[in-house]
């Protein structure tokens, strides 16, 4: 096939028409975020010769952008949950994860998590990432101490709590600020470079897959320094390219709900090159619709004394949950307003300290007043609020039960921000979708058959998460990390060919 | 490549391969339902010589099970539409359908269609499809009169009148009852009959797709009488096997949110072969995640006269709309439980009346009755009635918008019916997602590039209906038709091979 009738720039290239390797390694990884260092950390260690491609001139990918929180749990805890007090059962993690991932769900993958996840912590202490034996009690997006564990989804909430019991898996790198991201990467790029057999080639676009007449993947072609190299990779090539929160066409073909208003998060790579490339030799893209989009209303945690509502004045969701969980439920109610109501007390130090920038749209000294503000229809929010406030001194939120800690009458004066995504707000979004993959890492196509020779990690594949609604902070860092060591140790474990 | 190493079974087979043909044909249409069909009689018509393969032992596919509405209108009205008074614009009919995909819009084909639906009528009336010049004026899911036309989507509800001037656009084909579907079908199957340059292979089942070196899709590989036959498509495969709601696997995969609850609705070849053929040449399938889903409330219309709860007896939606816009909005309801509350009087004729089987969940003398029976919390359901009484009083539904015509204070006694998927009540889905294609049927890869050589049309492909918020009833049959017979018209015009 000739380089002028290929239509599809994502179309393999076949082992046939290739005249000589350019290069060879055992292991071909492609993309140097959290899913690829872990991958070709894992490759190495089980003796695999393992080459990175990357895209940048530097490590990092969408990790190094993040906190890094890492959602680790079950076995009876972590070190660092053992040392905080909470004996965190795999069965409970279990059971979180798969209401989380909803119809969703991959049980096998999800099973496979949350059974190793206390390996993995270790695996991650023994590469070197620290975290300390504490705990961080306030409620929070991410956590702006050095405390090595904190809350960071819903599991304290309605319905999660009443199935599973709650233990906080959302480990922070003992760091301050939100660094935990760079720290992380800066971890595992040394534990890169200390290994005499993975080389990592910068400023390296990995172009298109190579298969061979049985349609199995042995090699991928990279364009570096202008120039068009095919590398054979004789065990395998892993794609650990992000996701495509990037790549505008791809989301207006797949996910096209998910960007009205909303701001991508992630690094300049996630154009779904890796997804794509995947999908050209028959992988399966699986859940390509979904995307994490959240209302960051907290912190400061006292947001959680609000009340959320939509412009009938009528609340959708426990107010307790996470914000991705909060932002879903938002984005399904009819009309075009959203608000979130607190009183004067409460708004607190939200100008200080807030992530949502979203405008006050109105205050009263009355709920009356407010309502009239907001224009909302006459006695809608008075209704509301006086159930609200009668089902908080009952101590039982009867409508979507907020736990009772953070119910706590709305007594004017009151405040309404207006969380309409798009009107101020800031409400990010990236993508869930990727490459169906078994446990192994390995890529399957429609009929769930592997595709030798193949693997995908992080958000190139499909892993844990699955929904905006059960999302939980450190899910992505932690499927990209265990994702990518899984993928690299199952490459290195095929034949080499 | 030999058949032990293929790994998937839709995998293109490679022409190189093929020792020689045993069928030839110009355009192979796969399926004959109402897009299999339209396909072929175009592709002859604009002279293609044509082979038709069909699963079954007799033409039909879901066109045959549906009752035929078929969605027309624009360009001042068709022959119906003006006969009973409705000067349909090109552009009320192109707004409406742009707000009924939403985000998911494919805007190229939706002005294709809305432009050139006036025509296709015409086309319909040639090969003798019969429609009355008579307006059905009660509100229907569908016509059981001989009536040619009726309302039957959200044209007259909000947010839709308020942008696109309403006109009924769901024709009805002249005979009584639900019939329209098998008579559809009997007069295309005679169509194609007549046409001497059409070819109908019955139980005849599509294996996989045959591509050159050059990846054009050049023939099919049938099966049929325990054989294979390797089919050369001189211009063209067209793609019309239908949707694959009848394929646990991919439901699982690619709309697991379907099928809680609910009743799959198709026949029994929407197995999803035809976009799975689609993929595994490089096609893109888009929308995989959508479905029609519904809760048939009505009839009989005076349903319309209630209101629907979600089991914070908070309303969610006008109740004028369309009945899968508000089963689509019903199923993003927190909480387990929905009812549709009417009078005792508007209840009427709905036991003798209804395609629902809703049971009843409860009665009440009063609204305090009512709410305690549904066990709603003390006070809600009756805060929720005394603001929609009052705007009914008012003639003006603050909150939700339902028209006028549907306001009327709900006085006991009451009568709820539980209409929470799964709990007795019939909730119909059947899929929405499938191969993405320029609006002339050819099928694209992600990159939006043509596949030479390759259509899709009817559900096989993903049309102008995206989403269950803006279904409206002919759309299915509509577009079957209209992208079958562009499809066909198309192909037969491609250079033979």
């Amino acid at each position: 096939m000739s380089e002028q009738t290929r239509t599809n720039p994502s179309q393999p290239r076949h082992r046939r028409d290739i005249e000589q390797w350019d290069m060879e390694t055992d292991v071909a990884v492609i993309g140097f975020g959290g899913a690829g260092g872990c991958a070709a950390i894992a490759a190495a260690d089980a003796g695999a010769q393992v080459t990175i491609f990357e895209l940048a001139s530097a490590s990092g990918g969408s990790t190094a952008m993040s906190s890094a929180e890492i959602y680790m749990g079950g076995n009876g805890g972590t070190r660092v949950q053992r040392a905080c007090g909470f004996e965190d059962s795999t069965e409970d993690m279990f059971t979180y994860m798969m209401m989380c991932a909803g119809p969703q769900a991959d049980e096998a993958k999800i099973r496979n998590y949350c059974e190793n996840s206390r390996a993995h912590f270790d695996w991650l202490v023994d590469l070197g990432v620290p975290f300390k034996d504490s705990f961080h009690q306030e409620r929070a997006i991410m956590c702006l101490t050095d405390d090595g564990l904190l809350y960071t989804g819903s599991e304290k909430a309605y319905p999660f709590a009443q199935q599973a019991k709650p233990s906080p898996r959302g480990h922070n790198l003992y760091i301050e600020g939100d660094n935990g991201g760079p720290l992380f990467m800066k971890i595992v790029t040394e534990n890169v470079e200390q290994r005499d057999t993975i080389t990592v080639q910068y400023e390296s676009r990995a172009l298109t897959l190579i298969i061979d007449d049985k349609d199995e993947v042995v090699g991928i072609v990279i364009r570096k320094d202008q120039q068009e190299l095919n590398v054979r990779a004789r065990q395998g090539v892993i794609l650990c390219a992000g996701g495509f929160v990037m790549n505008e066409e791809m989301l207006q073909k797949y996910a096209p709900m998910l960007s009205k208003g909303t701001e991508p998060i992630g690094n300049p790579g996630d154009t779904g090159s890796g997804i794509q490339m995947g999908m050209a030799v028959g992988g399966a893209a699986i859940n390509m619709h979904e995307g994490f989009i959240s209302i960051p209303y907290y912190p400061p945690a006292s947001m959680t004394y609000g009340i959320a509502i939509n412009d009938k004045a009528q609340r959708f969701i426990n107010e307790d949950v996470y914000h991705a969980r909060l932002g879903h439920a938002a984005l399904q109610q009819q009309g075009d307003r959203l608000y979130f109501i607190v009183t004067i007390d409460d708004y607190g130090s939200y100008e200080q300290l807030n992530f949502l920038f979203a405008p006050i749209a109105g205050t009263g000294e009355t709920v009356a007043e407010l309502e009239e503000e907001l224009q909302l229809r006459q006695g809608s929010l008075q209704q509301t609020i006086t159930l609200y406030n009668e089902d908080c001194r009952a101590g039982e939120d009867t409508l979507y039960h907020k736990a009772s800690q953070w119910l706590k009458p709305l007594e004017p004066p009151l405040v309404a921000l207006d969380i309409t995504p798009g009107r101020g707000c800031f409400v990010p979004f990236f993508t869930l979708g990727g490459l169906d993959t078994l446990p192994t890492g390995e890529v399957v196509n429609p009929q769930r058959q592997v595709i030798p020779g193949l693997y995908a990690a992080g958000r190139t594949a499909c892993g844990v998460v699955r929904r905006a609604e059960g999302y939980s902070s450190g899910m992505s860092v932690g499927d990209a990390t265990f994702s990518g060591r899984l993928a690299g140790r199952q490459a290195a474990s095929a034949p080499r060919r």
